[in-house]
């Protein structure tokens, strides 16, 4: 019989149990910071109707980007974000939810593409949106951005620091107008700036030049990435306005205790949702790592959902960008989750099992993480070998002796000390250490 | 425009907060349980070649029950358990894992087929495996049960107590042979047998009737679900090991501190995988609610991916099936989960801003969940309505006054009381209650 694959599927992620220790440490990290920040976890389906996850009905061309598939008459498919399953949420349950409502969502992601590298195809990401009924302050575009700093920073003693820059949709759309630019060329430029990351220079200019056939209009847009705002101050109304509210919001920034905070007009967040401010986090340490965390404001998070209109301001982590590819790099330092196991009790023989299992159960009672060797035939060699490739802190080894004494020969494995403890001390100097 | 639906899909679950944050913290406290037993904590894709989930090529009626997809040449599909996953992954690191190996998963999986009522298209369920390479003691059997009793047990203040019958397939095996089936016979006789929940008494007679065409055989049978195994002792060597094996290990699991655990041999857990003991748990308060947790034993767990012979015990807790279908019912006590949040912060204006965020921050460096209210423009009446709402503890007041003199007016929302304190008292008396 030919023997089955055992590598995931490409694009997958596969990580070893020291890597797992890792990321679920920080993701209850970074989950325990949201929670204090009053955001409710909610854990949607990851399968939805294909009508709520896409507008289009080019399903050949969606098929390639997503998972499709259909069940009786039904199209269904994985999301490939949070905020689709959010707003129909939301949407649907307008009248239980207080508003301004937060949420959070830890869960994983589906991209159905062709895999490439340093691209996953099921990755998880950890959302956070403030969302509410008609109005919602550019306070909460803030707070939101201090919360995931906070996050961040929870983890920082293994991700480093971070840094926030900000942009403005509305500081594009103001001076797409003063440049007098037609429908179909605000949308050209701004696919093009979205892409910019990704071009390079002469690659971009080429774009825009395509766009424009301008000089004058290239080299307007040209000098956003090099003067940020400074050529258009006072050149119209809409203008003055997006550019007051960018340099209030980073004042504001300074009042919510975020740190590292700048502009950066070539931040657009991509084509959807946004409408307002919008955001991008990297780690300081691994800018090449592209970005940590993004998010923004949208005018009408639900408008295919209800009639009611919802404002909201979100963000997602980009949980395993982040932390599998520093783990993948080596950039992680792994060493505080190569040993979970505090203790190993070891009984020689099936005689011992009572009095070690009595042991067993006490120590996990006062949640030491204890593992226990029940193949009891094996001899004392074999299950030391087993202890000391598990890295337990201590080995408690019982044998006929320690069952007739009701004590435990205790063996720190760093120092090789040994000496014989009751069950009460054995415990007593585990947890003192 | 026509509004796009806001239900999930039929089959799929959807919580509310409140449900959530229970659910969210029974599965914390039983995970935390495995951890302190030892077992490494595996997030293995959703998605699985369609080769690894089956070996059938029956396509159409498989795609019936699973959710299964193309991608270019390569057929897939989500996983139905978590055991086709664990067996790749196992199979695939035998050289990095430490043997016995215990692994946990707490995740999603997936049935395509038609919803019907109480079953869910995606649901939690919570495995835990101990694997050993070519040998494994029963001893690991019962440790199994006893981890499985104890996360249970850690959540009995929501799920109340549990209970445990233990089934042993080699008994089937051995009184097959005495009684001289045929392979036909065996395999119907079994189906039938797993299937007896379901049937009722005449349906299973009638099928029994129908595989065995014989009176005397069929009552031999039935008289396992009257008498269990009392009128097959000493019959032939096969049921006599069979028989001694389970009385053994019954008092095996007394020594690992199991309780409530009765044998019953009409526990089967279905044809797949097991080939020892196997045994389900239910809920002593909902036993109609079905099985609560099931497993057994495997004597080559990964023959499909190595020729190294994996045995392995496995179990896995239905999650979903537990928690989702007793809050379904009312029956989970939720009023612990109804206010997480500890303090509202209201300023009253941007003037109080500063002040108020620099008070948000220092509760949540304190780990206390705080929201705070951020359109400030709104009335007080506003704001206190909303603290109302969301049900906090404590409502923190900021006014100009409280801007002035650094103090905060710290109202106890259940009592009405107010005082005005500073941070450090409003920090010490929100963390004496």
């Amino acid at each position: 019989m030919e023997l089955k694959p055992t590598k995931p599927l490409s694009g997958f992620i596969e990580l070893t149990p020291v890597q797992q220790r890792c990321f679920d440490f920080c993701a209850g990290r970074m989950l325990d910071v949201l929670r204090d920040a009053g955001f409710s976890n909610l854990d949607l389906p990851a399968i939805e109707r294909a009508e709520v996850l896409t507008d289009k009905d080019n399903w050949d061309e969606i098929e390639t980007q997503m998972f499709l598939f259909q069940k009786g008459d039904t199209k269904m498919g994985l999301r490939y974000d949070g905020t689709v399953g959010l707003s129909r949420y939301v949407a649907g349950h307008l009248n239980d939810l207080t508003f301004p409502f937060r949420a959070s969502q830890f869960s994983k992601r589906y991209r159905g593409e062709r895999p490439q590298k340093g691209r996953y195809r099921e990755f998880y990401q950890m959302d956070m949106d403030i969302m509410g009924i008609n109005t919602l302050s550019t306070n909460y575009d803030a707070e939101i951005i201090s919360v995931i700093q906070r996050a961040l920073n929870s983890v920082s003693e293994f991700i480093g620091d971070n840094y926030v820059r900000v942009g403005s949709r509305p500081f594009w759309d103001a001076l797409f107008d003063y440049l007098g630019l037609n429908a179909e060329q605000k949308k050209n430029v701004f696919v093009l700036i979205d892409k910019r990351d990704k071009m390079g220079d002469d690659e971009f200019g080429l774009g825009l030049s395509e766009a424009l056939k301008n000089t004058k209009l290239e080299n307007e847009i040209k000098s956003v990435f090099i003067n940020g705002y400074s050529n258009f101050v006072n050149k119209s109304d809409n203008l003055n306005t997006a550019i007051a509210e960018l340099n209030d919001f980073m004042k504001k920034l300074e009042v919510f205790g975020v740190k590292n905070a700048e502009i950066d007009l070539s931040i657009t967040r991509g084509l959807a949702y946004y409408t307002g401010l919008v955001f991008e986090f990297k780690l300081s340490s691994f800018p090449e790592l592209g970005t940590a965390a993004g998010g923004g404001r949208y005018a009408n998070l639900a408008e295919k959902f209800s009639k009611t209109k919802i404002i909201g301001v979100g963000a997602a982590i980009g949980f395993s960008r982040i932390f599998v590819a520093l783990m993948e790099l080596g950039k992680i330092d792994l060493s505080k989750f190569e040993s979970p196991i505090v203790a190993a009790v070891l009984p020689m023989g099936d005689i011992a099992l009572p009095f070690a299992m009595s042991v067993v159960n006490a120590l996990r009672d006062e949640n030491i993480a204890t593992v226990v060797y029940l193949d009891t035939e094996k001899k004392f060699k074999n299950q030391i070998e087993y202890a000391d490739k598990i890295m337990t802190r201590y080995s408690l080894i019982i044998g006929e002796d320690e069952v007739k004494s009701e004590q435990i020969m205790v063996k720190n494995m760093a120092t090789g000390e040994q000496q014989k403890l009751s069950v009460a001390d054995t415990i007593k100097l585990i947890k003192t250490v």
